[in-house]
């Protein structure tokens, strides 16, 4: 079957001076790819008539579809939809649907629509408008002689909506690709050559037609299965036959096979034993709290939380002993074994959390350096408490903390099943 | 004078499918750009030979100065040396100084080097070798009609050491480069297209030699001027003209001039008038609190938070009236005017904030429709709120409002100047 071949350009001088890292372009092929169409080049240009005019006529005699974003805003910076007009010999004209979503856009964030936003719904007469639901500047698709254009937004939600929503399913319907079926397993609290190593017989074994690559990120490691063929079915019994086979090497670290985050696994989990959580957060500072948050319906079994940053208020807000404190310190087992059952009393949670750490970059004593955390889980029956050893990079332990108790969480629930 | 032009060629498969952010080619443009030589295209390809010649052979069409990393490495997917030298018409011959460097390091490694590696110290003959302080693959710089090539190791340390001992020092040798000065301004409140209307007849009035860009984020817009010229003095000079003409036309939204975020402008402001602060988070669910904490240091100014995203916990945590909440419901101006006032107090701070909204996507009524929001500052002596009209995305809303919040502690703040 022939190859579909996709090249991406992204615009904007702020990429070529190195002001932003370019991470529209490696979304955006890790989605072609899903869907078996290879990406075979990355563009990046500035904002500039020639430059762009030249690279997407290059794109053109390569590639079979050619997606593009950037310069696409109401300012005079913005030069893309002026030079693909003149790329496709186009006449602006007043887009109506164009006009209307930018507008009830701004009714709804309360704002008058002034002329450069208008000017954003006049479009190519020989384009198809692409909505943008979450921003201004509309996306525009072209066709010539069974080659597609897109032009996007730079704004990474902005384009990442129009793809999912509009760009990739029409992608799907109008070219015909080998079926390429991806499987994540998404693992957490195994370093990834400690995974590698345990699995690297497993690995070797893959049939030709299976590929593996290691996706790592703070604290996970996604494996990704994908598999090429042409019958979907007999693909996805290859894939099964060699899940069966992994699960027994990395059972433990594996929280979901798809695209579901932690902090939904953890939803459904709650949900399924009905239990309601709340969280008593010193060194994560809120984090934990808004990665629960950001799953919808969260309210089902999230009670709240209290951030007793200062330590006066874990003892007249939260309840721990002022002698605990003072004997044993905010960072210690002691303290977060008080700070989780004492939340969980306060917010009428079933399950309570507590982190407690030193954050860094400073702050750290010999006993208490810098990345030492106590994390603690407690439910009426039982605490559970767990320390860790971080690095000195403040950010990083934040995050890598929230992961932790995340996964202190997983564990103890998915054990109750 | 001429400006000096450099392209930059990413080779390796691993960027194309998105398994990678290629961040070397960020890093790479912003060195390029502090000694005034302007990237002007980025061209990420495969492993592939074809598409190896064809990209050089078109950067060398437009630019001075080529730079190419990855497909160094010592397996059979590495092809920019055999392509390279094919490019070049060169033969290999064995580099006794390269292969001492890959020696050594083994050594110092207590490793024995193997036939890959030792292939890895065969150079084509009509390259100069640059040597690789922290790996086994040793650069190459080919000349040719006044333009210079280098190939560099795609491992980033590996290509960031070379760089900065080798590549930078040396084009900074060759080419006569014109001074390039960037200055950021923050602005936070302001949407692009009216800030845009505002600052226009000062825009048009901008030197030749002075350039804008607007760079928009979620509900921030960074504006860069970029000055090019010959003397250090006079385009600072010149900038900061421009700046002296821009403050007074949006002065009241610009928070930063250089690379502070908004959490660390509000900890200089709240040290600044010996302030601390403390958050009721409903809709946001902590992403204020940890916003705040981003910032080493915070403890100074911030007692702490009481997310109470239950509405009971609103009355017997913060202490909101029962009546208030059966009155007016949870998001609304009474609700939030209550929440950051006893937040202020019960957290013995001296300035309480307060968010109530419907984040979504569902859980809206007529009335009060998903995205409606109510924020809140108290601070004893006035309480002010807001209502936000947001969109329908989740992620998006409780973003959006802990941005509008940073900025109402910003104003009310600097209002304080």
């Amino acid at each position: 079957m022939k190859l579909v071949k996709a090249e991406l350009l992204t615009i904007g001088d702020e990429i070529l001076y190195g002001q932003i890292v370019d991470t529209n372009s490696q979304w955006m092929s890790a989605e072609l790819d899903k869907i078996g169409i290879k990406t075979i080049r990355k563009t990046s240009i500035g904002d500039t008539e020639e430059e762009i005019l030249q690279a997407v006529s290059e794109a053109e005699s390569r590639a079979d579809i050619i997606l593009i974003t950037g310069g696409l805003g109401p300012t005079n910076d913005d030069l893309t939809k002026p030079c693909l007009a003149r790329y496709f010999g186009s006449e602006m004209v007043l887009n109506e649907e164009a006009l209307a979503a930018i507008t009830e856009l701004f009714e709804r964030r309360g704002r008058t629509l002034n002329e450069r936003n208008r000017g954003q719904a006049f479009l190519p007469h020989n384009c198809t408008m692409v909505p943008n639901e979450v921003g201004t500047a509309p996306g525009m698709r072209f066709d010539k002689n069974g080659k597609v254009f897109f032009s996007m937004p730079g704004v990474p939600y902005e384009m990442k909506r129009m793809m999912e929503n509009y760009v990739l399913p029409y992608l799907k319907a109008t070219f015909q690709m080998p079926v390429i079926l991806h499987q994540l397993v998404r693992t957490v609290g195994i370093p990834e050559s400690i995974l590698a190593d345990r699995i690297q017989a497993w690995e070797e074994a893959l049939p030709t037609h299976i590929k593996l690559a290691y996706l790592p990120s703070l604290n996970q490691v996604k494996l990704r299965l994908t598999a090429m063929g042409t019958s979907k079915e007999d693909l996805e019994k290859d894939i099964q036959k060699q899940l069966d086979s992994l699960f027994p090497l990395i059972g433990e670290y594996i929280f979901g096979t798809d695209e579901e985050h932690l902090e939904e696994k953890i939803g459904q989990l709650l949900l399924k034993h009905h239990k309601t959580i709340a969280f008593a957060e010193s060194c994560t500072g809120g984090l934990v709290s808004h990665t629960i948050t950001r799953v919808a319906g969260a309210s089902a079994y999230y009670r709240g939380s209290i951030i007793p940053y200062h330590n006066e208020l874990k003892i007249n807000q939260l309840g721990v002993q002022k002698a605990t404190l003072e004997k044993y310190g905010a960072v210690s087992e002691a303290t977060v074994h008080e700070m989780a059952n004492r939340v969980r009393e306060r917010m009428g949670a079933d399950i309570g959390i507590a982190t407690s750490g030193i954050a860094g970059p400073s702050g750290g004593t010999p006993e208490k350096p810098v990345g030492l955390v106590w994390i603690a889980y407690a439910d009426g029956k039982q605490t559970l408490t767990r320390e860790l050893r971080l690095g000195t990079d403040r950010q990083q332990n934040i995050q890598l903390t929230t992961t932790q108790v995340l996964n202190l969480i997983r564990q103890t629930l998915s054990g109750n099943d």
